[in-house]
């Protein structure tokens, strides 16, 4: 079953059927004022931070599902009657009701029709404002004159989310709502001393008005059947304490055929001055579609740094589209503004953000820049760093030492893998030079900052040589302390110890290419020793000294991240690497994807961890993590096996699932963190926690890098396709470093792998890199793919 | 417009207009395991914590309002129609469903007839066990015979209340419910390591079942119309991650005018050994009947230590009922567990605690001791105390030091005044032998405990030589910090001072007496140079040296607490204090109680602190705060004024309400926090954050230990009234020190106050104390007042 699909040339999804299993999701806004809006056009609007700027509130995991949000009631004055804009929260039947919702680049578009009345309400957040626009239009395409009331409403939050959620004794007695002159003023003072302020705005004259929940819905109401609603007429309420909310009430008569349109703006900034300029300014509609032309030229240059053509629709339609665009998405918000989490993970993940700059340092390299430097700033003296940050709050001091028992094994490794993907692509070398803080005290620079991490690690070695693993590594629920240890942190040190000695290399500091050669070596001596075991790496060992990920081991007995990154380190690009990948085909393959491993954990081990406290088939335990996923197709490119490497791309593609998206349940056009594993007693193949994931820049990476293989080095553009063989060939466009590059990748010999020389320009280059020095301002590439040579 | 009456026969409150303005809610169990349950049948169940053992969910200040609970539906068969044993959550029109709620004493009813079909569902919590029982009652009423479906619901929430608020990332990750034989499992397993066990069991076969909210309520739908119930049949789901919940189907087929019965019991435990155990023992109708024997037996015997006959119904109905339910609720769980406030105030308040033994020492002297023995736990070394404290998850050492800045003026002086009560009530003076460590470091006596305290505040005096207001006094939100000095914590370092000064000499310690009278009339005299002033004790000294509730003073010019304490304190039962309380007359009465400041403030003034930040009317900024109120009682009451003292009584008092409850709109049988004051622009009479409230115990006292003017002292019970002048007399029996006194007081003279002689079993004693070598096991007392000595 499908509820909906793709309209790439619009760039949107169209929901036709708006009772999705689960809320379908879009993002607005671009900077620091944003929405996350549903297809039923719930969700909430925040300034700055989800947890400390929450302005308007939505319910999580509650019941009624997904309320409240954006709504615009609309009533017709001759019988009562009265529906929603979008289908929820009146949820009229869906037999007399049609809609569409259209989720597009930074807009969401509800297409309704209703006892002769078409509704097209548009909901967008401008990039420099902190604004959002609600923009109705309304056709009368019955036969008589209709009279009808637009109701616009907005539950405020408390700002702060966390006492917002539960702490009501304080917090419902800090509203001072007021209204003035047809805008409704929202105030709160919080303690200390803070007010932030917001205002509704409606272009055309207000009938009525509310800014008190209770007033607008009614005790023993909802969202379906406001009192105000139902009473014709808002009750001008004013929240002195309580629950704040926005309602404006228009009247629009329309003859029939007629069209009109009115227009909600709700934003940050005093009612008075900054609501009362807005409502100016907007009652122009063209200065309201400049400010969504803008939108739209913000996500065409994003979006057309790097495009593709392939002989597949749907995987054009994700790495053209969608994919660019969660990624875009994960870089702004990291893990902090979701529908999963209601605000706990405010801020960076440390890990998080430096993966996120993968997916859009082509497209965002100056943001790329400043992320990273904030990163470098929660990086502590010693080497390590925090798991989290919040760079609004982020002071030098120690009481940003991360707690005892709290420091990740990886955390700071991922540094050397973001700074060396942003160099290549923008060969921005001065970075390394530039001096930034540490989060405890003192600073170095950039290029000191990665020689502490790896220093750090260097001293966090166990008994095999190989990293212990700490609070965790990349699997926040594998813990093992102790003595215990990481082969997979192993592997990403020695990714880290390569991409830093390259680095070195071109800093021309002997030394350190020297130092840190030899602990790579050392590091890939101890993994051989102790890490490899027949036809698989083992995950590590336990405290107790016990195997984990072993054949073995009691329970789970293989784990997928030990062999994808023995080859995505470039530690094992050989027989064992193949090996490993073989037995991820052998044990962990499934219709869905690869389980995170197998079997699933079914006891507490508490040497172990949390992983083993989850259901079968869940998060960490056995399910089809994808951001895991997307090594294994990274892994089968580097070794050149192509069709294994696509075969991997598309089992946990969202876009496959949209023909099954009663079983998928998600979002069929954003990655999500985990598709249920194949262990899982009821349900195999639902995904769950959408948007906000590593996903989202590594199946980027996987897709434009490794599959079609165009890749940005130090010193040229590499292409270096692994595809499957029965692709006639595909078509890149790409901009490095001002240049542009169209690129022609054909396979007569249906293969999968293998370019010797590229014909750039009409010359003819040898091996598969494209020299800075040979690049035009504008060049036509040729590829043609060898032999397959997996 | 009321919504219900009391009906003291049965010690209920009985709600029979569903539709309060508030929820109106009642607490079920006394010991470990308890529900919050409203007149709709809404609330939550929770195991020992309400944070850190939920069991049950709700959803705090939602819409729909007051979802979900303990809900039992029940459908026609022949047409489908259903409905539920509570009004909400199926909300049938009140023309056809006519219901009542009875909130008694450990237990709720429900009581509700629609089409026929009469119901009579009783909820309640046994004394001992973890269990709670949803009894249910049908009678068919028509003259047909009916197929009617049950369906039992509870929404299970994640046991950590914070994470279920917020991290749906993983806490929807964590369930593994089950099904064995007709009974629901509820097992989660959380990290670290820890499986709470839950089960639902029914005594009738089960027709179908479900464990996942998702599948029972429905995609859009919600606890209104289930998609289980519309079906007629549950899904027989098993939430394997997700949302759990219990539902449970049984099919009763009833005769015209016949009876049945049905009993679902929820609990902790395992399913397959205790929910089954349970389920065996509890068929027997008998058996439960012996469990709510147990819970009336319970509240008899706390009830019945202390009963008053005065000429007000409602002073009776609220002196021997609901006044002391109250206490022992507050008593029970502190402020933790309420619907103002979804999880963050668990443990105990240091001051809270202390003061709520004040109210139950009488009947639970054992569990006040073991509370102020907890709560001296939580002193530390120094002689200041936690703020807060969770008795369960206290240990000592250096992180239970309070964050700098976090240390109140007033917390530790408090123990000085529960101990006292505590003592004077029980004699047991050995208590003050007892070791008991500090929070931080060591150990010391009780009487140790309270020394450090005194000299703890001894060193935290001001520029005036009164102490200093730190983090906050009882007020939180008169932040003075700083310089700044609060008159209030004065007065109730006085108390402790005299009150300790009294213990010191009977313990014989000659040099504690003089040490520590001398810093009480040192502080006296610095109170008369720095605090009085012409009409009325200022609050205090800012920071900056500007004086705090001054006429003086820019915004807020009086302050209640720092007249009343004045009295309260025992330091001015003089002119100064009478002039004082004349002035609270003056200012700050109104009809619903006396306002806490006035004016109110209007702009934000950081040397104040949080106050200054609230709107007008509300919380700390001049509402009705009816813990304050009592204290205004008790000074009247003091200075033998008792016809003011009984009039402030009544103008807070919540059954004074009954009638006006649409204005009042909270329970009418229960305190609440504040009630809005007269400043506020839109609301000035409406209750907020009812039940845990400080204003039980101290209301109890006022009217007991005051007005009425029993109360225990060391050697003896004195009895000294301060009544209005109307009253003939009243009746009062009480229990002390395993003795009965039946106590007539005659006011033949229609005065206040003044009691010269008492007549005991026929003697006449002079004075107003019975002196412990009189007392019998069972004594007559007879008292006639003197002529109004005020």
């Amino acid at each position: 079953m499908r509820y909906g699909f793709f309209d790439d040339k619009n760039r949107e999804y169209v929901i036709d059927k708006p009772d999705t299993p689960m809320s379908w999701i879009n993002y607005l806004g671009t900077s620091e004022y944003a929405c996350l809006i549903s297809n039923n056009a719930s969700g909430y609007s925040f300034y700055k931070s989800p947890r400390l700027g929450r302005m308007t509130r939505m319910r999580f995991n509650s019941i009624p599902m997904d309320r409240p949000g954006k709504y615009i009631y609309i009533r017709d004055e001759a019988d009562g009657d009265f529906w929603s804009a979008s289908w929820q929260p009146v949820a009229k039947p869906l037999k007399e009701y049609h809609s569409q919702c259209r989720h597009g680049m930074g807009y969401t578009r509800f297409i309704s029709e209703y006892k002769g009345i078409k509704s097209n309400y548009r909901v967008f957040v401008p990039v420099d404002k902190p604004l959002e626009f609600w923009e109705i239009e309304l056709l009368n395409l019955s036969s008589e004159t209709r009279t009808l009331s637009l109701f616009s409403y907005a539950e405020y939050c408390l700002w702060n989310n966390d006492s917002d959620l539960s702490n009501f004794q304080y917090c419902l007695y800090i509203a001072r709502m007021g209204y003035y002159d047809g805008i409704v003023d929202y105030s709160i003072v919080l303690w200390p001393y803070y007010e932030p302020k917001g205002f509704m705005a409606s272009i055309l004259p207000v009938e009525s008005f509310d800014t008190d929940r209770e007033v607008f819905i009614g005790n023993y109401h909802n969202e379906a059947n406001p009192a105000a609603v139902l009473n014709g007429k808002c009750f001008n309420s004013i929240a002195y304490g309580g629950n704040p909310c926005a309602a404006l009430q228009n009247r629009i008569i329309l003859a029939s055929g007629e069209k009109k349109r009115a227009l909600f703006i709700v934003g940050i900034g005093d009612a008075k001055t900054d609501g009362a300029q807005y409502r100016a300014l907007y009652q122009d509609p063209d200065k309201v579609e400049e400010e969504f032309i803008k939108v739209r030229e913000y996500w065409n240059k994003k979006l057309g740094k790097y495009t593709i053509q392939t002989p597949s629709n749907i995987v054009n339609t994700m790495g053209n589209i969608w994919n660019p665009y969660q990624c875009n998405t994960t870089f702004n918000w990291s893990r902090s503004a979701s529908f999963n989490e209601a605000g706990g993970r405010d801020g960076l993940g440390f890990r998080d953000s430096n993966q996120d700059t993968l997916g859009v340092v082509h497209c965002r390299p100056e943001e790329v820049k400043d992320k990273i430097k904030d990163l470098l700033k929660a990086q502590l003296s010693e080497g390590y760093a925090m798991h989290h940050v919040q760079p609004l709050t982020l002071v030098q001091g120690r009481h940003n030492l991360p707690e005892s028992g709290g420091i990740y094994s990886d955390d700071h490794l991922w540094l050397h893998l973001s700074i060396a993907s942003y160099i290549k692509e923008t060969g921005d070398e001065i970075i390394l030079h530039e001096i930034v803080p540490y989060a405890d005290k003192g600073e170095a620079t950039v290029y000191d900052h990665l020689k502490q991490a790896l220093d750090y690690s260097w001293t966090k070695r166990g008994e095999h040589g190989i990293l212990l693993g700490m609070a965790a590594d990349w699997n926040d629920c594998i813990n093992l302390k102790g003595k215990g240890e990481s082969t997979w942190s192993s592997f990403l040190y020695f990714k880290a110890l390569t991409e830093f000695t390259e680095i070195a290399k071109r800093m021309g500091a002997q030394q350190d290419v020297r130092k840190y050669s030899e602990y790579a070596a050392e590091i890939k001596t101890s993994l051989i020793k102790y890490a490899w075991e027949e036809d698989r790496f083992i995950r590590g060992y336990l405290d107790s000294g016990r195997k984990l990920g072993s054949k073995q081991s009691e329970q789970s007995k293989i784990f997928l991240n030990a062999q994808t990154w023995a080859v995505v380190s470039g530690a094992f690009r050989d027989e064992k690497g193949k090996t490993a990948m073989d037995s991820v085909r052998n044990y962990l393959f499934t219709e869905h994807g690869n389980v995170l491993n197998y079997p699933a954990y079914e006891k507490h081990d508490p040497e172990i961890g949390a992983i083993t406290s989850f259901p079968k088939g869940l998060k960490e335990n056995a399910s089809i993590f994808c951001h895991a996923n997307t090594w294994s197709i990274i892994a089968e490119a580097m070794l050149g096996r192509g069709d294994r490497a696509f075969e991997y791309y598309m089992s946990f593609l969202p876009a496959a699932k949209n023909e099954n998206a009663d079983i998928y349940t998600m979002e069929p056009y954003v990655y999500c963190q985990f598709i249920t594993g194949k262990e899982h007693p009821y349900y195999f193949g639902r995904a769950r926690n959408s948007w906000l994931t590593g996903t989202a820049s590594w199946a980027y990476v996987a897709l434009t890098q490794y599959i079609l293989g165009v890749r940005a080095d130090y010193d040229g553009l590499i292409i270096d396709p692994s595809i499957p063989s029965d692709w006639d060939g595909f078509k890149v466009y790409r901009e490095y470093r001002g240049k542009s590059f169209t690129i022609t990748v054909q396979n007569p010999n249906q293969v999968c792998h293998g370019v010797s020389e590229i014909l750039l320009n009409g010359e003819t280059i040898q091996g598969n890199k494209i020299p800075l020095s040979k690049m035009k301002k504008t060049n036509i590439v040729i590829i043609r793919l060898n032999a397959c040579n997996s």
